[in-house]
C-alpha cells in the first residue's frame, strides 16, 4: 500500500465565517491569528453561491495568500485551516480544507482533532470500492457524508459525525451553508462569534479579537451548528458523554490572550505557576521563564513566592525553519539559536526556571546548561504541568511513550538527567485547583482529558499506545 | 457543484517501464521525448515493491524533475505522463499519474484519450456515495477498479476498461505489476518495446529511440498487456470493433521521427504533400512550409511538383508561453513573434506555402500577410489535410464547430478570408491514398477515425457536438 | 542622475572571524544572532587565501544561505553583514559586504553607521572620473582606499577612514587580512572576541554567545584592529575626540542579552524603568509592557513602584512582512495583527503601559485604544526614554523632524493625541542616572550621543536636518 | 585578486530605440528576436528624461520581464542586451546594460564584442585608484568615459572608444541621448532602422521585422551615431582601417532571416552549400542537414548536386538547460536528447549530412553514429565552412586551440575520428566565392575577419592564443 496508516491532523486551527462581504479576507486574518496552531500548510475555501473556490499552499498564512488569491476567493462565506504536520513531510495533498464533489454537489471540510477510528472507516469504505487520495484521517468524514442517503445536508453531516470516534472541532462549507461541530467529549476548543450581521467560528478567541468580532459562546461538546440563509440552528443529536476538553490547551497550546473552555488562558497559566510555587517552594534569588510558553506560569510562581521575576532568557525572533550547523559542533547548539541567557540577570544567583512541560528532556538539559554557563549558583527547574507519561490521541503531537522521558524515568532520574539542582512538577490535583481558581465562575467545563498525565483515555478504543492493527484483505 | 463537467485529457503522452534498475530515469527521458504531446504538467510514479512513490509538477519535464526527485523515485518499474491542458488552467490536482489507495492497495494510472461516458460514470458513482477530487475523466477509471469485486488486478482492470466508452491508451502501475492497454478502436497510439531485459511502453516510438530501446510492436486495439514477475501476458477481452486510429496523429500531432500505427510519420506526411501537389497543382516558383509541422508535406509537395523547396519562414526557437504586447498594436503580432519570413527567398516569387491544417483561419491569414509583406508575387496556400469540419471527442483539442472556419465556410470563402491567391485542401480520398503509399506493407491499420473531416464518429454516443446533459439529483 | 543622493546603511549588523576552519559557518551564525539589526539583505565574504568568495541575497539569513552556499564560502576568514533598508526598496546591489577589485587586489567591506560626508566624497571622486555603482554611502570608503598611494593595507585603510565623517563600525577583508575599526566618536558598538585560536568581531556580544566565543573587549572608539598571520595589531591613528556612543542602542536597538559599551542592555533598560517610575509615579493596579522592547523597562518600573507586572499584551510571532487588509477597514488594524491585549489582565484595572519610545504617535494611540477596548479603567503611558525631538544621522532610522510628534507637540498634546490618561517620558537626566546605575563599574563610556533627544550632534556638519545641497557640475 | 582576468561578452545581442512612446516594450520585443545571440541574462534600461530605470535578470527575455517590469521602464528611449555567458556562471552582476553614476550624470552601456585591451585599461585605471565591480571587459568603457575631461557626451564617448582595441557594436543611453557605435573593423553587425518617427538600432535585422521597423542601413565600421532631440548625427572620428566583419556570423551565428553586412544570411548559407557540393561531390541518395544551423547549406548542396533533400534528423524543441542522465550510460546520450534520426529517410541510403562547423568533433561523431544506427549505407559529412583552426578574440565563443580538433588533426584524421565515410570542408576560397554570389550587389563589405580559419587576426596585439600576462603591482 501507498499509505501505511492514516495520519492525524494533530494541532490545527479552524476558522469560518458566514454572511460577510469579505469572508475570505476575514478568514485569512482569522488564520493569521491562529497561526500558532499550525505552520505547515494553510487553505481557504469560499462560496459566492455558485460553487466553491479554493486556495491552499505550504507555509505560513502570510506567504500562502496573495491579494490576488484573496480577491479570487469571492463570496460571503468561507472556511479556513492551518495545519501542523507531525511527520516532516508537509505534502500539499494533505492540506485542508479538503474539497470534493459527490452526488449532492461540493463540500469542503476543515478539521482539528484526530479521528481514532479512521483506519476502520477507511477499511470499510475501501471494502465497498472507495478510493482515498490523501493520507489524512479527515478524508473518512467526506466518504461518510457522500455515502449517506439522508436527504438534508444536516442529516448527512450528523450521520457522518455520529460514526466518528475521537476528537473533532470541524467546519463544513457548501455553496449555501456553513456547519460547525464539536465532538461530544469536546476535546478541542471551538468558539462562536458575531461580526456585525455575520457569524464566525474559530478555534480560539484571539481570532475574534483581530477582526473585532464579538465572542458569543463556545460551540458546545456534541453540538452541530448549521448556518444558512435562514439563520443559525443548533442541534445536539448525540447521546451525552462526559465532557473532556484537552487540559493541554491550557498548559501549552492555546495563545495566552485566548479564552477557551470559558477561561482565559493567561490567567490559568498564572495559577499553574502559583500552585507550582506552593507545591515546590525553594530558596532562590530570581524566577525566570523559558520564553514564551513559560512566561505566565513563571509570573504566577514569582508573585506567589515573593521572588523577583526577570526575563533571564531572551528569545531570538528570527529563527528560521532550518539552520546550518557547524561541523565542529558547538555545544547545545539548537537551543542557543533560539534562546540566550542574560548573564547579568543570572550570574551568582539561585535561579528558578519555569517551563510548561518536559517531553524528551534534551531541551531542558540544554537550558539548564545554558543557565549554569551564564553563572547561576543553583538552577531549580519548575514545570507547570504534571509529568507527561502518555501520548495523546486527540490532537496534540506528543511522541510515543518510549520517547517520553517521564514515562520511563522517575522525577529524581529526570532531575539527574537534565542536571538541575531540583526539579518540581505540578501535581494533577494542583493542576485542577489552578484551573478552578483561574477559570472561576466563567469556567464551562468541570472535567478535562488529562490522559497525557494519567493515561485515562476518555475514548476507550485507544488506551493502547499503538493504533489497532488492521488486517486488510489484499 | 464545484466541477461543472469532467475535463478531457486530450493530447497527452504516456510512458511505462518494468524491470529496469533505472525505471524512473528512463521514464523521465521517455517523457522528455514525448514532451510535444503535453507541456502543462508532468508526473512519474515508481515502485520498488514497497509502495508507490510519486512526483508531479507543473511545467516541462526538464523543470518538473530534479536529480533528487528522480533519486527518490526508486524502483524497477515506473509510469509517467505529460499533459496538455485544454483549459488555460493547469491545476496540479489534474496532473497524472493519479495515485490512489483502495481496498487492495495502491494503484497509479496514466491516460491519453477521452472517456466520453465519464460524466455518466461519475454520476453513477456519486449516486453510490463516492467522492471525486479531480476534474479529469480519468478519475472514473480508478473508481471502477476500486468498486470491482474481481479477485485479480487483471480482472478488475478489464472490468473497468470494459465500462469505458471513448479513447484510451493507458498505463497502470501497482507495487508489482505494470498494465498497458488500448481501447478497442485503437484511437490513440501505444507502442511496446524492449530495453535489455526490461519492457517499455510509450505513446510514440521516438521515446524508444532516445533510450535505445527496441520497438517490438504496437499494443493492439482492445489489448490489455500485463507485465509482472512472471513476464508479459496479453489479453484481448473485448468484442472486436472496427479499428479507427486517429488520422490526425499522422497529420499533426505525432513527432515526424516516430512510427505510429505501423508507419513512419515523416513518410506519411511527405505523401500527403505529394498527393496535395497532384490535387492542387499551381504554377509557382518556390514551395515553403509553415514550420515545423508543414515541413515534410512541403518537401513532398515540392518533390512531386518539381519546384524548389526553401525554408522561407524561420521559426524563433525561444518563444515563451507569454509575451508583452505593445499597446500601439503591431500588425500580425502573435505570429511574427514565432515566425518570420525570409525576404530574399520570397521577394517577387509565386509562393506555395504548405501547412498541416486550418482551424480558425486567423493564423493562416497572418501568415499569408507576412509572405505578401515580404514581397511575394502570389501566395498559394496548400493544406495537407481535408477541411476540419467537426470537433474531436477522442483526444485532440479542436475547438467547437462554431469556431472551426471550415465547418461554416466554403473553401472559396476561406481563401477569401485568409487572402491567399488560391487555397487547396487535400481530399479525404487523397489522404487515404497517401497513407497507403506512405505506410505501405508496414501499415497495420486499414481504417481510421476521420471524424474531424467527415463527422463520422466511431463511438456513436457522441455524434452531437455537445456532451450529454446530465440531470444530477441535487 | 540615476542616484539622487547616497542612502545610509542605518541599522546594520557586522560580523567577522579570522583563523577558523569554519569561518563562513560561524559568520552565518553570527549574522543569525544579529538578525534584529537588519532583515533586508544578508551577505558573507570569505577568503581561503586565494581570492574572495561572496554570497549575498535579499531576506533573512536563514533564507539567504543554503548549506551549499556556506560550503562554497571556503576559507579561514570571513566577514558578514545584515542590512536594514530605510527605503522600501531592498535592492540587492546595495547589499553588503561590497567586494571590489583595485590595483592592489580585492577588498570587501561591511559597514554599520552613516558616512555623513559621503556625498562630498562622491562628488570629489566623480570629479576625477570615478564611477559609482551602488547608492550606498559605504561605496565612498573603497574609492578612498583604492585611490590611496600608501604602500600597506593598514595605511590605506587608515587614510580612508581618516577622510570619513560620521559613524562607522566597519570590517574589511582581503585575501589575508581582517581589519575592524570604529569611528573616533564610537557611535555604533563593535566587540572583539576569541573562539579558541580565532579572533571574532561583532556588533553585539549576543553573536559571541551563540558560537561560544569569549568576549574580550570592545573595539575602542577610533581604534583600527588589523588581524593577519602575524596576529592582532591595534592602531589609534586619529586625534582623540569625545566619545559619544549611541544612547538609543541601550533604549531600543540592541538585544537585551547583549553587552554594549561595557554594560548589559537588559540591566540598563530595567534601570530606565526604575527611574521612570520615580519620575512619573501614578496610582495603578498593574504594569504591562509593549512587547518586546518595553519588557525590561516595565519590569524595572513595576519593581520600583511595587506594582504587579503582567504580560497584558501578547505578541503574535508569525507576523509576516505584509498582510492583506480588508476593504471594510477594521479599527487599529496594523497594530492588532501584531499585538493583542489580554482582557482578563486589564479589565477594570488602572494600567501603566511601558514602551521604549514614541515616534509618530499613531502606534501609541492604537495601543492605548486596544487597552481601553480590553476594559482598562485608566491607561497611563510611560516611555523609557526622553521625547524624540531630532532625527539621527549616525545610524538609527528615525523619520524627519516634521514627522516626529515630540518635535512638534508638547507632552500634554501628545498625551491628548494618543488618548492616554497620563503620559510620562523619562528625563535626559534620568536616562544618565539609569545608565550609571545599570552599567556601574563596567561602563566604559562616560558620555553618549543623545542628539535624538537634545539636538546636540557630536559631528557638527550635520546639525541641520537636511544633508548639504551639492551643486554637481553637470 | 578576486577577478583573475576580464571575461568577454562574446556572443550578445544589442538593441536600442529613441523617440517612441513604448521604447521599453519595443526593446523587449527586439531582444526577443535577438534571443539566439544570448540566453544567460537580459536587461533593459530606459529614460523618460528624469534618470535611468533599469531591469535585469537571469534567463530568457520572456522570463526576465513581466508586464509590470515593462510598465516601470517608462520613457521614450531605451537600450537592451541579451548575453551569452562563456563561463558556466551566469552571474547577474555581469548582466548588461551596465548603469553607473559619474560626475556628469548617469550612463548605461550595452556591448557586443570583446575589448582585447581591457586588462591593460583596467590595470591603468586601478593604478589611479579606480575600483571595478564586475568581471566584464565592458566595464573599462565607462571608466574611460568617466575619466575623460571632454565637455560633451559625444566627445567623451569618442575618446573612450578611441582607447579600445577589439570588437564592439555598442549602445549607450543617457537621460536624453542614445549613442550607437561600431568598431573601425566592424567585427560585429549593427543595423540602423526607423519605426515611424523613432530611430532603432539592433544587432540583426530580424529584430526590425518583429516590430515592423524599416531597415535603413548598417551602422558603418568606425561610425558613432548620436541621437537626441536634435535628430541623428553621424561621426567617423577614427582613422580608417580595413573592414573585417566576422565571417562566422554568416556561417552560424546570425539568424537566417536576418540581413547582416548587406546580405541575407539564408542566401549566403545556401551558397556555402552549393559551393561545398562542387568542392566535395559524392555519389549519394539523400542530403540531410543537422538542424537547424545546417538547413540552408544542406538545401544549397542538394539543389546544386541534384540530390533529394530530406529532414532526416528531427530536433526536439523542448530541450531544457539540463537533463538527468541515467547512471547506466546510454550511448551518445546528449545528442540524442536534442536530435533523432528518421529511420525511414535514412535506412539503406547513402547519406550526405551537412553541418555548419566542427569544433571538438564529439558531436559530429555522435551524429554520424546516430545516422548509421538508423541504417544508413554510407555517411558523408559535409561542413559548410573551412576547418576551425584558431580561437576567436572578437566575440565568438570558440574553445582554445588545444580543444579545436582541426587545429590539431588533419581532415583525414578527423574523418577517421568522427567515423564518417568521407568528410569535406568548404575551402576558404569557396567561402568567399559563395559570399560574393550570395550577397551580390548588396554586399557592403569586400573583406572579412576569417581568423578562425586562417589565424590572420586583424587586431595584431592578439595573434597569440593567450591574453598578455599582466604583472600587477600588488
Amino acid at each position: 500500500m501507498l499509505f501505511r496508516e492514516d495520519k492525524f491532523n494533530d494541532e490545527c486551527g479552524v476558522f469560518g465565517v458566514y454572511g460577510h462581504e469579505e469572508a475570505a479576507n476575514l478568514t485569512y486574518l482569522g488564520l493569521y491569528a491562529l497561526q500558532h496552531r499550525g505552520q505547515e500548510n494553510a487553505g481557504i475555501v469560499s462560496s459566492a453561491g455558485d460553487g466553491l473556490k479554493v486556495h491552499k499552499g505550504n507555509g505560513l498564512v502570510a506567504d500562502v495568500f496573495t491579494e490576488t488569491d484573496i480577491d479570487r476567493l469571492a463570496g460571503t462565506s468561507a472556511i479556513g485551516h492551518v495545519r501542523y504536520s507531525t511527520s516532516g513531510g508537509s505534502e500539499l495533498r494533505n492540506a485542508q480544507p479538503f474539497v470534493v464533489d459527490y452526488s449532492r454537489g461540493s463540500i469542503a471540510v476543515a478539521h482539528n482533532g484526530n479521528i481514532v477510528n479512521s483506519l476502520l472507516l477507511r477499511a470499510e469504505f475501501e471494502a465497498y470500492g472507495s478510493i482515498f487520495q490523501s493520507t489524512m484521517d479527515t478524508e473518512a468524514v467526506v466518504h461518510l457524508i457522500a455515502s449517506c442517503k439522508e436527504r438534508t445536508l444536516t442529516d448527512r453531516i450528523i450521520y457522518a459525525l455520529g460514526r466518528l470516534r475521537g476528537s473533532y472541532s470541524i467546519a463544513f462549507l457548501t455553496e449555501d451553508t456553513l456547519v460547525a461541530a464539536r465532538d461530544p467529549h469536546g476535546f478541542r476548543p471551538l468558539a462562536l462569534g458575531k461580526l456585525k450581521g455575520a457569524w464566525v467560528v474559530a478555534s480560539e478567541t484571539c481570532a475574534f479579537d483581530l477582526i473585532d468580532a464579538e465572542y458569543v459562546r463556545d460551540v458546545a461538546p456534541g453540538e452541530v451548528i448549521v448556518i444558512d440563509e435562514t439563520g443559525l440552528s443548533s442541534y445536539k443529536p448525540f447521546a451525552p458523554v462526559e465532557h473532556t476538553p484537552c487540559i493541554f490547551e491550557f498548559i501549552y497550546f492555546a495563545r495566552p490572550d485566548s479564552a477557551i473552555f470559558g477561561a482565559n488562558v493567561y490567567d490559568i497559566r498564572k495559577e499553574f505557576g502559583r500552585e507550582l510555587s506552593k507545591e515546590h517552594e525553594v530558596e532562590a534569588d530570581v524566577v525566570i521563564p523559558v520564553p514564551d510558553s513559560g512566561v505566565a506560569a513563571a509570573l504566577g510562581y514569582a508573585q506567589a513566592a515573593g521572588l523577583p521575576f526577570e526575563l533571564g532568557i531572551i528569545r531570538n525572533h528570527y529563527v528560521g525553519r532550518t539552520f546550518i550547523e557547524p561541523k565542529d559542533s558547538i555545544r547545545h547548539f539548537g537551543v542557543k539559536l533560539k534562546l540566550n541567557a542574560v548573564r547579568k540577570v543570572i550570574e551568582g544567583k539561585r535561579v528558578v526556571v519555569v517551563d510548561d512541560s518536559i517531553v524528551r528532556g534534551i531541551t531542558s538539559m540544554k537550558i539548564v546548561k545554558m543557565i549554569r554557563d551564564a553563572g547561576a549558583a543553583e538552577v531549580h527547574m519548575r514545570i507547570s504541568s504534571p509529568p507527561t507519561v502518555c501520548p495523546c490521541y486527540y490532537g496534540i503531537d506528543t511522541p510515543n511513550r518510549d520517547k517520553l522521558i517521564a514515562a520511563n524515568q522517575s522525577v529524581a532520574d529526570i532531575n539527574n538527567y537534565i542536571t538541575s539542582d531540583t526539579l518540581g512538577y505540578l501535581s494533577v490535583e494542583g493542576l485542577y485547583r489552578a484551573i478552578d481558581r483561574g477559570g472561576g465562575k466563567d469556567l464551562v467545563e468541570p472535567s478535562y482529558c488529562d490522559a497525557c498525565f494519567t493515561g485515562e483515555y476518555p475514548v476507550d478504543i485507544f488506551k493502547e499506545s499503538k493504533p489497532p492493527q488492521l488486517v486488510l484483505f489484499k
